[in-house]
């Protein structure tokens, strides 16, 4: 990028807010994939009229424009993989409303999400939505690539609760979409066009979120299985029995073991998976919903449950699961990390491939995640600098793929596509409906300047990474 | 359309299947706004491939296809305003798929509502989209118009449960979009989309819908106040009370009057507006939501809650309320119906700006609705063949839309645009977004042969009406 295009660029946003300095684009050259791409400028808009002069000048100039929140994401959906603007929200970072009496919130798309989570809650409402960087990751990034988390499985996604967004659009132009009603079919869907589409189509610079009350009770229990298969099988059981747990998680024996310590007590040697489930709502609904699966598993044999009866017990529960991604590394230096969904029937298949999978390469692969939902985290651990385990890494990844398009499931539940799964959208997108998202990616952004090298296969340049 | 033409659809659909006689298209034409247009042929196809083949034969002599349900639209939509072939969807009617394990049901447009939520609720599983329409409305239809009905307050519209599609195309290509997971976010969401879009971005083939758990306890209450503006501010009252009715419904005086023999009593003469309000859920739920409820309701002065003891007292109040729209016809022979939203603690706002405006216009307009989401319906009564009158109902209609969009609302919460509302879509829609979705239109439909004339501002003429 030439220097008067960077000057403009500090025009537009003050030469306090935007950097070419090799330390700073550092920190904006990476994402939760563990890769690097360095940016040429980074730019810190604080209103949507300095986004939309930066799309102006992008257009003009035809340079690429990467949004980035947090940069926690798993798929490199924020990575500047062909160098160019990375636009970072962070002073994008307002809660600019919350309507307690309609419900419905609006901020930027710099709010952490956690925060948003904690400001709604004093006023007694809920925003479910809860990815395991929940703490710092940014409702922009969440909209963006549609994150999930283990409440999903009760109330939906990100998708499920934004009604509304503003937009910059490549030429600088500013999209209103939605409503700030629940209701509202007045022309096209345009709001979930935007949403998942890893700031490909546009810059998300406003968000209307609905909310719903906060539920008022929560019960945890953590149910340990003999056996695997039917931990696996317990899943669709338990939800087929008019049980609508908030949490459903599963973790394999491997998992275990890595977060034994942090569990209330370690799990008996005999034990292969335990699932965690959570029940919300009024008082009576928490307390028959427990009724309810307790009755189930006393008629379930090889299998025992344990509440959680103080908060503390709770929250060791939870960091015992929510420290089997980071633990994961006590195995191998490096893993590949997937968000594989499949139809809640089909866990037991999926897990019992996989580990036919881990055993035929001499591999370890664990699973575990949000099982309520058929969204299951399968970790391929490796050492990516041994050649044979690299190889044999990538064939049990296309193979997992493979064998989840077979189960009629999907290749992402919440990471979306970024870079790391590019490849692999022809597994499960036929050409029609590859050729109508490629002609909207062009219809939004013909010059190819928003996040260019991402969702759709093409040759992303292995060398231009820095490391990886 | 040529004879040839038509004699290739025949080749397509079969002979039987299709019909060009006077008498037939008259069956056709009309939909629920009383207004009628002829179509050239109507051709009932039995699978997808016959739909494909139609749309290549359309693309290739360029003429208009309007896909129709049951032709029960508020708006329009199914009406072929530019003649040519009415594509309808009777034959494709087949439940193709109730997956109770994973919670997911597969249909073809053709399928009734109502049967569908019948051969769920035989599996103890529930599709709750409910149009007043319920008993002959199609799947198809209600994906293509986003359709409501008064579970939404709880459960949401008809979008939020379809989860994937079949789409075919103007070209003819089958389109295929969203998982059969609830889960899913590789590539764009292209299901929504065409959700809400009346037909003019594809022909829908096959609908993948979520189902969730049927409730197994219901409880159903009228509420009786003698001040309109208390009822109305009742409405968000309830809700932010932790209360989620799965009904939330309002009907002003006038409303109240044209029903009052078939309320198991009549309103008393000071009653100024009723609530009916259901809560469904596990019987816990179902015990403490009412006690809320009654408590909420002993410190509100002004107003009486009664709660139906029997199924039939049940059924007597949903009558009253299903039987108001039909009833208005005895203030006039005609009117003008609009589904308005606002903010819900707008609605005093709007019934008390449609009581000045009445008295203003000197005309009667009643509302009620599903005011537990802010969806206003907004009756405006006259009769179209005193000019006087006709004019004075445009002017409400224009001043409403205007006061809705200042309230924040939207112009139209579940029965879409069509072509009743086209001329206001600049009121709710800025240039940008305008411009957006009809380059989305021009993508999808670059000859503009699918349901033309709809959604958009333009010059449909009048002419082309038979009658109104």
């Amino acid at each position: 990028m030439e220097k008067d295009i960077i000057k403009k660029i500090a025009d537009i946003v003050g030469r306090d807010h935007c950097t070419t300095s090799l330390e700073d684009l550092h920190c904006y050259s990476y994402d939760g994939t563990g890769k690097t791409f360095l940016p040429e400028v980074v730019a810190f808009p604080d209103c949507t009229a300095q986004v939309a002069a930066l799309m102006r000048l992008a257009s003009a100039h035809v340079f690429p424009v990467v949004a980035r929140g947090a940069g926690s994401g798993m798929t490199g959906g924020s990575l500047p993989v062909q160098g160019g603007l990375v636009l970072a929200c962070s002073r994008l970072n307002h809660i600019l409303e919350i309507d307690k009496d309609n419900q419905i919130g609006i901020v930027e798309p710099g709010v952490i999400t956690g925060e948003f989570q904690q400001e709604v809650k004093k006023l007694g409402l809920f925003y479910p939505p809860d990815p395991a960087s929940l703490k710092f990751c940014t409702m922009g990034g969440n909209a963006a690539e549609c994150a999930g988390g283990p409440s999903a499985v009760k109330y939906g996604v990100t998708k499920d609760f934004i009604i509304g967004l503003e937009v910059v659009l490549a030429s600088g132009e500013i999209l209103t979409t939605g409503t700030r009603t629940e209701k509202g079919v007045v022309g096209y869907d345009l709001t979930r066009l935007f949403i998942g589409s890893e700031g490909t189509l546009g810059i998300i610079t406003k968000i209307i979120t609905r909310l719903i009350p906060l539920p008022e009770y929560k019960a945890t229990f953590l149910i340990s299985s003999r056996s695997l298969s039917q931990a696996t099988t317990l899943v669709a059981e338990i939800l087929n029995h008019n049980i609508r747990p908030c949490t459903l998680e599963y973790m394999d024996r491997t998992a275990l073991d890595l977060v034994a310590k942090l569990l209330p007590e370690p799990p008996a040697p005999d034990i292969e998976a335990m699932l965690l489930l959570e029940i919300d709502g009024s008082k009576g609904a928490v307390r028959e919903q427990t009724e309810r699966l307790l009755s189930l598993l006393s008629t379930t044999p090889q299998c025992t449950i344990r509440q959680a009866t103080t908060e503390t017990e709770r929250q060791e529960l939870w960091l015992a699961r929510r420290s089997i991604s980071p633990a994961t590394f006590q195995l191998s230096p490096h893993k590949i990390s997937e968000d594989v969904v499949v139809p809640r029937t089909r866990i037991p298949d999926l897990v019992h491939f996989t580990e036919n999978l881990a055993r035929e390469l001499g591999l370890t692969i664990i699973t575990f995640g949000h099982a309520g939902d058929g969204n299951i985290h399968v970790n391929i651990m490796l050492d990516r600098d041994q050649e044979e385990q690299r190889r044999k890494g990538e064939i049990a990844r296309e193979r997992l793929f493979r064998q989840v398009i077979e189960l009629a499931g999907t290749l992402s539940g919440e990471h979306g596509i970024g870079i790391t799964k590019s490849s692999f959208l022809p597994l499960e997108l036929d050409d029609t409906t590859l050729k109508v998202m490629k002609q909207l990616k062009n219809l939004f952004d013909p010059q190819g300047i928003l996040n260019p090298g991402k969702i759709f296969p093409q040759d992303v340049s292995a060398s231009a990474a820095v490391n990886k």
